[in-house]
């Protein structure tokens, strides 16, 4: 189990160092690296309970972390609560109740009359204003400038669980790729992908699955944004995937492109390029020798000599580890050096002009030697002959 | 189409009432209704774009609405906004570029040195921190205060399609009913549920399905608030279902209770008395003559009459529209008065001591006669005997 009192410490005497009085997080992914504490996984649209904006952990220099959640949901917080004694108090609101005045005291109470305050940095709008109330002198500093750098690098326990998740999502690859039929539209083999993520173990999407046809005699309409269209699969096109699960609190992130039926000259060079940059960034991986936006040169100089460089149209990879997307973020002014332990995906890409989106992605820890590629499925081109 | 122009100028008129000079929205639900810009679906875990926390529009009194939008997703937003007039520009940043000095400039611009400022209720902490810079004398306000009231009142092509999506949700649950099997798990039924409803032409959920078999001879573990489990449906139990979906910008939201195997009597009285606590709640819905708390306790009343009052733990039922839960909320505490074309769930439940959970729900909305029910599902007694 991870030393989530140690974890706290940290962040305390990082407080200490910048004068921040309060710390208040809402259940997310930096609370249950904090704490344990599992967080909640959102609706597609919003959705609340009674008081839940002032829901979260706040805490003092000397005082806290306590607990603040409404009734709806305080069975299952109080059996979390039952094995983290880490975790000074719990504060169980009720349906209704005077939720601002609660947050106004607690504040009050924890942070004892001096100091800025942190907030998680997606906490709502509507828990700032009610902070700003309880000290409007205090200036309000982005919590995750404390606790994104301590959750960049992964310690022995999460390095893993990402692997592993690494491997259930490559045999979630293996599993799906033979159920492949031409015929088939972007939905229907997204649905063949999260259905076999749920079989594998895994609790969530880690983000909402991403296909892409490509390629063919027909272009595909939407966005490059867009992740499922109703296009079909024929030969002739390229499919890109790109998914991912959560499980055990940590995320994986996965891309492959395919080609149905043999590809021609110009994609199989575009993806032997793709293989060659991504080989050339994890090679790079050494553990202080690099800056993010350094590496992202490495990869996109490649793609750019051969004459692709505006069609690599996105950073080469994030952080990733309880999120899909933590920084650091690989791209041109992020420099950060790179440290044993950070893991990023690596995953350059080229869109062709006939709509084809060949990417490569793998989960890649930074070490002395170099990156370790936590995926294990292969980067020969594969073609399926429907 | 809405009328987006007139909304815009409504909030406009909300705003110089208030003393408020500029107005941010993120990409949300909110930005939906005031300008007709799709929002995007929220990824399991936090993901994002470079620059994405300034994201959104800015609106000042005599100038704007402008739309932040960074590189990645412009394509999509350009095209979004090529037949939406209403929005005066749209401003995309690099990948990097200076997120937050655009932030301060277009913020100064459109603010032109006074008022107060009003957020979006779930925008970013991070953006909050930013905006502040923009105006440090400025208060913080609450756009949802000013928002909120409109949504609430649903105009008739918003009536239509909430008509038309809670009966394609009743369409849903004909067609999984017959697919129902003993020895399905909590999860094995959600899933049918979220195919069908893909089927059915819904984008997403609204929220995530949740499925509860309840009684018998074994108890569910997990809390109340659990939506899915591994427990698997046995003659003897009572199997509650709740799930919507989102389609053309609107949710449906839906529940009903059967019963694995003929019911016993007290299973039978504690239904009827769901059933008659929700037709109560409903025939009470007229327009002007009742407030949210009161008509929360027509149904509370009847339930606790019969003494099971402890046993209905959550609040009769929540507004709906572009987001499942919105303002205003059916509980204790909340007055507004109930107004011609809102739109609620009413959702009475009682929790019985065998873990049997038994509810109805319907989306319902106020008419000066009474409640018109969306859903067109039979309120009786139904038994699968499997």
């Amino acid at each position: 189990m991870p030393d989530f009192a140690s974890r706290i410490e940290s962040v305390r005497e990082a407080m200490r160092r910048r004068g921040i009085g309060l710390l208040f997080l809402p259940e997310s992914s930096a609370l249950e690296y904090l704490t344990g504490i599992c967080r909640d996984i959102p609706n597609p649209t919003e959705s609340n309970r009674p008081g839940d904006w002032v829901a979260g952990m706040y805490l003092g220099l000397d005082a806290g972390p306590v607990i603040i959640e409404p009734r709806m949901g305080s069975d299952r917080m109080e059996a979390q609560l039952r094995d983290k004694p880490w975790v000074a108090d719990l504060l169980v609101l009720g349906e209704p109740d005077d939720y601002t005045g609660a947050l106004l005291r607690l504040a009050g109470q924890l942070r004892g009359g001096a100091g800025d305050i942190a907030v998680g940095e997606r906490a709502w709008a509507k828990t700032v204003i009610d902070l700003r109330r309880a000290a409007p002198e205090a200036a309000l500093i982005n919590a995750a400038e404390i606790i994104g750098p301590m959750r960049a690098i992964k310690d022995e326990e999460e390095r893993a669980v990402m692997r592993r998740n690494a491997r259930l999502t490559d045999e979630v690859y293996e599993a799906i790729l033979p159920r492949i039929e031409t015929g088939m539209s972007e939905r229907d083999i997204a649905w063949l992908i999260d259905r076999a993520i749920a079989e594998h173990g895994g609790e969530f999407v880690s983000f909402h699955t991403g296909i892409r046809i490509g390629g063919g005699d027909r272009q595909r309409e939407g966005s490059i944004h867009d992740h499922l269209t109703d296009r079909t699969l024929q030969r002739g096109t390229a499919l890109a995937f790109d998914f991912g699960m959560l499980k055990d609190g940590y995320c994986s992130d996965f891309g492959r492109t395919v080609f149905i039926g043999s590809p021609g000259e110009q994609h199989r060079a575009v993806y032997d390029l793709v293989i060659r940059a991504q080989a050339a960034a994890i090679a790079a991986m050494r553990d202080g020798q690099i800056t993010a936006a350094e590496l992202d040169a490495v990869a996109r100089d490649i793609i750019s000599e051969a004459g692709h460089g505006p069609h690599f149209i996105h950073r080469l990879g994030h952080s990733i580890g309880k999120d899909v997307h933590e920084p650091p973020f690989l791209l041109d002014g992020d420099d950060t050096v790179l440290r044993d332990g950070m893991c990023f995906t690596i995953e350059p890409s080229v869109f062709m002009e006939d709509g084809s989106f060949i990417r490569v992605e793998d989960v890649v820890m930074v070490t002395p030697d170099g990156g370790e590629n936590f995926n294990a499925t292969s980067h020969d081109l594969r073609v399926l002959d429907l």
